[in-house]
């Protein structure tokens, strides 16, 4: 072994690994997700939470990461399908010679790269599945996340990752608030809107009528098990065993999201009268899903900053969304959208080089803006477009009466819990069809 | 620190850290056989796949490293018990000596090597308890994996990994299909067979009586555990940071899971006419077991045919045991040990050097073949020895009316969930005792 | 990169590796506390472990960090608040400069160290949690927290790893028996004296009313991800990628949990005349605080020896404190106290250098018992001073009402399980009105 082989091996092993936690969110997703919805939809959103990353697994090696890395033009990478191509990886810059050059500044083999990328595009794939829940089929949910992780996050991803527009243009979003967040968050924004709320959810007085998480223990685990997995999103975004940038985005990633824990249960406690359990949770996630962007750019000091600010949001969108009438059973609009957009914006405002409040005038923030807006834009028509194709094909909303009864035995024919009793106390469902 | 000593430190944090990984497979199989079988014998299911670990600990410690790894004859090891014996390590190849050569292709502690083996050697005895649940002595339970982790598991696995004469004879197993998966499998075919089902499982009328888990999240929450484990147990089995041999190995391993899960989900789908969860648990980990053996020697197009038909392979095998009426309340005969059979079997059909459909002639097959039956034909005969010792000592089975009452008052004086109600509705007890 | 580059991205690695394990604690430290109390009061114990490391990062960025390991005089750290000051790391020993010179034996970049020993810092915090849980008001909780971690902690820690006396004075305690374990045993049992006991747990005539956990399977969850944790604590404390010690450390802590683990089983068994499962897992625990300090001077035999006796001294503690009428819902006092003070003193009796037992005469087990009363009478104290304080400003203990309803809805306004039925049959609540 030569310097140069210890550090692709060093560079490997922190990919390979860091890959392993962030492979590991799945299980946070699920859990969080089944948590947080109803116990006669629990085998459905494990079944699916489960299956999407199988899917994704096949989307990702055939086709997205060949839209989203491959030699191209600016709007999309046209070569290098099912991991296909020349690629002499680990070597680097210069020394590379392939198909995937948007990713030839780590040294590490094709496959480690490749096995990164995939566990990312699959949380984006993730994201959607608790915003949708309790109320799509499982044939259609699986068909949009391959469609979203072949065709939809690529594109996006490549803009800004890929040597698309967007990076050339300066765009700076370190492990994918926007990349992955706010994508996976406005597919999920379609999906709400077009699917319509949960049977239940909204009164035609205007009332909304909370519909509680069966397990508050999965859904703690599952958020514990996000943060871990966020150790590996963020740091392991330096796809190197870069010390000093690894050090500080670990540290920051952990203070934005202790930061929006806290704010975030202040702003419950004096909002809505108590600490209330799934605030407290979902601001941990707020503040991790807007550092993800700025989290290699900023000081300790903005981190904490930046996870008081996504604590506050999240409690407020929460309520905003509730009373525009859009229903989404886990709050991943809240988490993913909001902060998604905000962690990015908020690299124009703190990045040490270039931010707002830095000193750095206006150009990082509104490269920023232009950044959430285009993503946006682009993911909104094309989740909206393959969601409507879906509807009109498979479709993809469950009867009224699989509804009520529970998607698991309509979907799954099976239950989560068999052998428990439910309770005689007037259920959500009974309150529903009063 | 010279490179030499780089080398050492980066193959010791890989070993050690996929160590880990494969350790905490051991709450995936708790949390997947606990979903999966009643909330009566949760607090049993649970204490036995905790405790093997440290039964097993002890047992591979004293007694099977040694059969297994130390230096001896073909068929078994004579050498290194409790650990103890001349070793230099990390010292390889000609430069190693002690009394485990077998080990000198890995260059790192020896601490290190047994703490790996050791989560492996644990693995074995766990893929017992889920086959054997629900009716099976406590203290039996400890005293079979105490045997199968001192003396069985060793033996098969000196065959192939330990200098054995399988090993030399060619077999190709690269992370243990066959020395882990289907070993643990054969135990628990035996297991199964002298036990017999459960009450009420088989009716007289030939019908099969489902007996549904009582927890679908904790059985999905295990099988993401050991997914993840999975990426421990195959690219740590380079034991050294081989990083082509790592990348190609962890994004096989992850090829064939997803295959596996999406082929069981269509299979499920077609013949039983819903996709059941547990189908889609378990073609996932079919297609792990599967890759295990050929995952460093083949393509990825490889590892996702071979997933493929691992998770073909599970749907029907479950079908099969029940025909045959072998009561495996978690699949474990069809996911370990028919899919650790078909893994070995698919080296010698995809192994990029010697594979008989890459053109390499039928040797290797062959060579595989024997292995399965050889390796099958000990376990089989050795467990089943053990089994019966068991039998006419202390007793494998609770009484019935233990086992109808669930086995964790009977065996532990406790339960799993006190405070919550059961279903009024006809249960499984009460349904097998009309 | 030099060959110096690479040694800094080793330990670099490794210790932000071990720290995500020793992260991952929390969910393992919530999910066994949960699962070892009520279902009423699950929301409010899953809201304390989780909003602990939120509250712990702030307080120990802050204030803690400094006090700990920053340079002062040797009773306290006095500067580096607020992670600031001069610091040249990854600079080691003499090349070292700045204003953590206790931390210079380790060569990783400052955020590295602060985020390895922050991950320390939240365990002892949570470990309070679940001794004073299902009566503990949400806000004193939080309070205590940042106090204990601010403020109580750091003190004793800077007494025995931050260049204090006691550490001067030869004390070993490798990776926190007592540091981490037993100050925050200490903390939990001042906690436990005046709070009280939960309404019900002593009858008047002297009966001890057993309150059992509402979820096994998550409290063995809980436990296994604690043991798999405890791979990053005790070997990540090396703080380097040092092979032998890595390895042996791994080792040691394995057997040691292992052999708690079958020695509180036995015991457990004789004595309660049944295997309980909680014993089962709190002798694992009991066995892993126990090798915590011991585990880097000891040989393997050494380490089953010290876990053996942990797990049979867990057991009779356990039945010790019901005696003495201290009301511990989850076993942490007899886990972390009893066994934390008892592998600070193995140190001193199995040490291969300075043992009683190995013929090093008695002077390192005098100091090692200095360092537990000194550590121990500190937080003792000091905890009890903050609890007192908190007592008389916003109160510690919630209202008997919200005690006997749940602490889920007075603290949270929610509940853990909604849509599951309580069981009729007389629960722990009922007799404890009776």
């Amino acid at each position: 072994m030569d310097l140069a082989q210890a550090k692709v091996a060093l560079d490997t092993l922190w990919v390979v690994i860091t890959a392993c936690l962030v492979f590991f969110m799945n299980a946070g997703f699920a859990m969080l997700e089944t948590g947080l919805c109803q116990a006669k939809n629990a085998v459905n959103i494990l079944a699916k939470n489960f299956i999407v990353f199988a899917v994704s697994s096949i989307a990702f090696w055939a086709v997205g990461f060949a839209l989203m890395f491959g030699d191209g033009n600016p709007l999309v990478g046209l070569t290098g399908w099912f991991l296909g191509g020349a690629d002499n990886s680990p070597a680097m810059g210069e020394a590379y010679q392939g198909v995937f050059a948007s990713l030839n500044w780590t040294g590490v083999p094709l496959y480690a790269k490749f096995f990164f990328q995939l566990v990312f595009a699959g949380t984006a794939a993730t994201i959607v599945s608790g915003a949708v829940a309790e109320r799509i089929k499982f044939l259609s949910f699986i068909l949009f996340s391959f469609l979203l992780v072949a065709l939809i996050y690529p594109v996006g991803g490549h803009w800004a990752w890929g040597g698309g527009w967007l990076g050339t243009a300066g765009f700076k979003d370190f492990a994918g608030s926007t990349v992955v967040h706010s994508i996976g968050g406005w597919a999920a924004l379609t999906g709400v809107m077009i699917l319509g709320p949960r049977i239940g959810k909204f009164a035609k007085d205007g009332k909304v009528n909370p519909i509680p998480g069966h397990n508050m223990s999965l859904a703690t685990l599952g958020t514990l098990i996000l943060w871990l997995g966020w150790f590996g999103f963020n740091p392991g975004s330096t796809m190197a065993a870069d010390v000093n940038a690894i050090a500080l985005v670990a540290l920051n990633t952990n203070m934005a999201a202790a930061a929006g824990c806290l704010a975030a249960t202040a702003v419950a406690w004096v909002v809505l009268g108590k600490p209330d359990l799934s605030m407290i949770l979902n601001g941990t996630l707020a503040g991790l899903v807007a550092v993800t962007a700025p989290c290699a750019f900023i000081s300790v000091a903005s981190s904490l900053l930046i996870g008081v600010v996504a604590g506050v949001l999240v409690v407020f969108a929460v309520i905003m969304f509730d009373k525009v009438r859009l229903d989404d059973p886990v709050g991943a609009l809240s988490v993913h959208l909001v902060n998604g957009v905000w962690g990015t914006l908020s690299v124009g405002l703190f990045a040490t080089e270039g931010g707002l409040l830095m000193g750095g005038g206006g150009a990082l923030l509104l490269t920023q803006l232009k950044g959430v807006l285009a993503v946006g834009a682009f993911t909104a028509v094309a989740s909206a477009a393959c969601w409507y194709l879906l509807k009109v094909t498979v479709g993809i909303r469950v009867t009224q009466d699989e509804e009520r009864e529970g998607l698991d035995t309509g979907e799954h024919g099976m239950e989560a819990y068999p052998g428990f009793a439910s309770s005689s106390a007037p259920s959500t469902l009974q309150m529903s069809k009063a």
